[in-house]
């Protein structure tokens, strides 16, 4: 059964909703269209199919080990590791000049959704080594660059990023691995990290760690923790790879699901010197680190997606050949049973997951879109405004696919009833697996503190702003449209809503910052629903618009998905955020009034 | 840390809201009280922390293995069940005349919940073992019973249900497991059953299989099936235990959590004649074995609501010690940082938990409350009232614990972070092994049309009239006190909507089952959300009437408590239930009219 994104939904969220063939007049972008992108996408959804999806159970059942102090992984991921090297997808969005294919940001976050659909204990191991060395490339010098990134994007070495600490877990200000100064300009680190993903396996000759730290005397909190690069083995001038720089594995942690993944406990210069090398200035390292998490905050909703997505298409095949029961209407025990996609119930479960996992990709393809936006839209203003935008719905990116895909999968198991309960069948890992995506990259509630804290209140709400007037200029589009206008109305008022929540939140939190955050969690679910009613408003107003044009046969049930999905949404999504604003409009005092001595 | 049902709370349900001190009175429970109770209680909760939490990671471990035909277990399974079979707990409601405490089914109830706080996937052995028992007790002859109850009842032998086919799944009525009439009385039965829990091991020296099955020339559908008693091996007259009898395990399903538990597939009569002895009569074997479902109904709801207060405790424990990040008001980084509890948000995520696992344990005992009403209430009307009650309450016993500590558990993983979702840890074995109380025993859909469309209509809907009748009342207590009154007036208008809603939908489905029936799992939502709302307004009435007289100290902490978790149920929770009905109201047709070639 399918355990992949569908290529035509694909394919309309790229050129029909996300518009990506206007990026061909972009400079950077010249000589591409469709017919590079779609080779680009065939690439990627064959490497998966080849050489990620047959080991996804293989990952799952035999976890990397630690012997005599070597990590042990399963001949799969290395050959999902060297196709994926070579097809280069690594480097796809970088430039020309560094060996990269210079792809757009949201065609390059498509393919790596065909890798993570298939398989996504391997495809973290290249997502993190391209997360790596777009840090590198964005804020390393022209020497650092030319060393690191060729080995990096070639897939010779590969990368990671290491900020958590055992004792400071979510909370970065209190990191204490340190780093004292060399006479050669260089760093010794000396540290322990924790929940190391890819931190340690013996895929490339080299791994390349993004390590936060504090110089000896720099101030305390956030403003005093830089970034360095701080090699496994020593990295040679000439490039070759000498012995070991002291980073040792003290600990594999065992987890629930993503086991092709190692997830390590690192000590850095325990048992010797670790040399690290500085990135930027001093005291500056959270501000790049952010270049990469926000980027790997976007990664791990797509990685949601791209799991919710195959549970979805999973289900869904199996709703329409598996035979049980009969319609509530039918007492005749003599009728033949029918395919479960008949039952209504099962319909809603497959819409749910429909509008999740079509939903989550058209946001975390949207995001994409708007990092192209940014480095390459020709007017200042357009780029300042992708900026604005993608600041807002960075949180909601990482938080609400992980949230919404989750149940999505539930939802998968539920239609299979026992057998997606059982190991024998694929679902049960797609559940595993997906719950690590509310809590890495800063949990959830991180994520709604980050939103409402930061986002909705910087430049004077600036942010906000700009994606009240985006999902206004829908709203306006759709109102237009014969069969849309209720949709439209139900938005707007979700709208009106929302702003009338985050007025009086702001003032809330000037007043006390911790009652006014104190119900950061419903605020992010309140915005999430009202970014995901826009983004099925959109697609329907696609739709219609095609259906219209005289779309027929497939085409037409293709876009009358797309308008029953947004239905279903406005039906039975969105109605849910009323609960949410009027316990915001209260900040109800439930939680913030509750006490240690009452539990 | 705590993985247990806490006692001071098992204590104010059982004695200060649901009045298990007015059982007493009763004929079958002379000599009993409070201290033969707490005893019972403090034996099963020895048994549990001694026999059953030590092996639960083993359990998930270990899974048992066919090895040649036999399936071999872990040593420690073995010792839960010797344990409990000392304990005498199989046999604690049974009469005394049986060897039975004849204890009353809330006092049995509350201590299994021991049991499955600890390792479900032990204790599910014990309980499908007196399950099984309790029908042949029910439905049996006199010489059924005397033959088959002692070992059983003893832990000499064990017992399973053994209902679904692998082509049938949850639709009964396509049963095609064959008994053919033998000149003896006795029937030899051939067939194939599915998903059959602890249907093989080696614990006991026989298995007591309970089948579905149809008798050469019953009719089709639900009214041609009987109930046989089968055994794993040939069952001798004096009571020893000879050869096979031809039940065969052809293969044991892997699942993703519950592992202690065989889940089996098994053939009956495949390699030689297999003897079934019928329950009752022919082609009753449904209604009887519904006895036995609706007991396993509230069981599975009972399983959930022991998990996920397990973890509830779990996670308050760890947020109470663990310390990170400060309040959002806190600029200065050299101050220490807070235990998490001071996150509002974590305080969130606990008090959702303590409202589901508590609710649902409140619950569940008033449901095993209402089975010792409806046996022994001295009053006939109060005995009809009763099984009304549970009627139209065992559905959402069965859906709504097992959904909401979900989400419990879920929110214990958030509270851990990165530890929740570590194998190290405790918590994601809970959110594993609770995922399957969705599934088993008729998933929570199936639940969803039993309530709306068999137990809201029967009888001219007595059962919910009966359900309303009990809420107002409630209501009415409340309304009297001090600080109540909002509480009591959102129950009320919730239930005056709940009402609109029910009206509504039962004139659809007499118009059109299937159309009426289609959005059954919302209505099951509304109702569960009520009927907790409930159970927090009793529990808070209980609470505020203690504080009035006087309660101080911990005793006043432990009903604070109690009054916070009701105010946040109110705030939180039973506020989104009127999206839910809405969507009912109009009775939305989206799922309905989706089409498969749409999706």
């Amino acid at each position: 059964m399918t355990l992949q994104i569908d290529s035509r939904d694909l394919a309309f969220l790229l050129y029909e909703l996300l518009d990506v063939d206007a990026l061909a007049d972009r400079p950077r972008f010249t000589g591409q269209g469709r017919e590079v992108y779609n080779a680009v996408l065939d690439t990627a959804r064959g490497v998966a199919n080849e050489h990620y999806a047959p080991f996804r159970k293989d990952n799952d059942q035999h976890e990397p080990q630690l012997v005599n102090g070597v990590v042990v992984t399963t001949p799969g991921l290395k050959q999902g590791w060297d196709a994926v090297a070579e097809s280069g997808l690594i480097a796809s969005t970088h430039d020309e000049s560094r060996g990269g294919m210079q792809l757009p940001h949201v065609i390059a976050g498509a393919a790596i959704s065909f890798l993570e659909a298939a398989n996504v204990g391997s495809a973290s191991y290249p997502m993190l080594t391209a997360g790596a060395a777009n840090l590198i490339a964005a804020f390393g010098t022209e020497e650092q660059q030319s060393f690191w990134l060729p080995p990096m994007l070639t897939g010779r070495w590969s990368g990671t990023m290491a900020l958590t600490e055992p004792d400071a877990g979510s909370s970065l200000s209190d990191i204490r691995t340190h780093a004292t100064p060399a006479p050669d300009g260089t760093y010794s680190i000396e540290g322990t990290k924790i929940w190391i993903s890819a931190g340690d396996h013996e895929l490339t000759e080299n791994i390349v760690h993004l390590v936060l730290a504090r110089i000896t005397g720099a101030p305390e909190g956030t403003k005093g923790i830089s970034l360095f690069i701080v090699p496994k083995r020593v990295a040679n001038a000439d490039g070759s790879v000498g012995g070991t720089n002291h980073v040792t594995t003290a600990g594999l942690i065992h987890k629930m699901g993503w086991r092709g993944t190692t997830s390590t406990l690192l000590n850095f210069g325990e048992r010797g010197p670790c040399v690290g090398h500085l990135i930027g200035e001093a005291n500056h390292g959270l501000l790049y680190m952010f270049h990469l998490m926000n980027e790997a905050r976007i990664g791990v909703g797509r990685a949601a997606t791209a799991m919710g997505y195959a549970a979805f298409r999973y289900s869904l095949d199996y709703a329409r050949t598996r035979k049980q029961g009969r319609l509530p209407g039918e007492k005749d025990p003599t009728k033949p049973p029918v395919a479960i996609i008949e039952h209504a119930d099962v319909r809603r479960m497959l819409l749910q997951q429909k509008c999740a996992a079509e939903g989550s990709l058209a946001l975390v393809l949207a995001c994409a879109r708007l990092v192209d936006e940014q480095e390459t839209a020709p007017d200042a203003a357009e780029r300042a405004r992708a900026t604005l935008l993608l600041d807002v719905l960075t949180p909601i990116a990482k938080a609400w696919p992980s949230a919404t895909c989750q149940d999505g999968i539930s939802n998968a198991m539920q239609v299979l009833g026992g057998y997606g309960y059982a190991r024998e069948y694929d679902v049960e890992q797609l559940y595993r697996d997906n719950r690590l995506n509310q809590i890495h990259e800063g949990t959830n509630a991180i994520q709604a503190l980050d939103l409402l804290g930061r986002k909705v209140t910087q430049q004077q709400g600036a942010a906000y702003r700009a994606l009240v007037e985006r999902i206004l200029q829908s709203v306006a589009e759709a109102s237009a449209i014969a069969g849309l206008a209720p949709m439209a109305d139900a938005l707007r008022a979700a709208t009106e809503r929302l702003t009338a929540v985050t007025t009086s939140l702001v003032s809330a939190m000037r007043a006390d910052p911790t009652r006014g955050l104190a119900n950061a969690t419903a605020y992010l679910e309140l915005v999430s629903r009202t970014v995901f009613a826009w983004l099925w408003l959109q697609q329907a107003t696609v739709a219609a618009r095609a259906l219209s044009a005289g779309a027929s046969g497939d085409a037409a049930a293709f876009y009358q998905g797309k308008l029953q999905a947004a239905r279903f949404y406005f039906g039975f999504e969105l109605p849910k955020s009323v609960a949410d604003a009027a316990l915001l409009l209260r900040n109800d005092p439930a939680a913030y009034d509750m006490q240690d001595a009452w539990f």
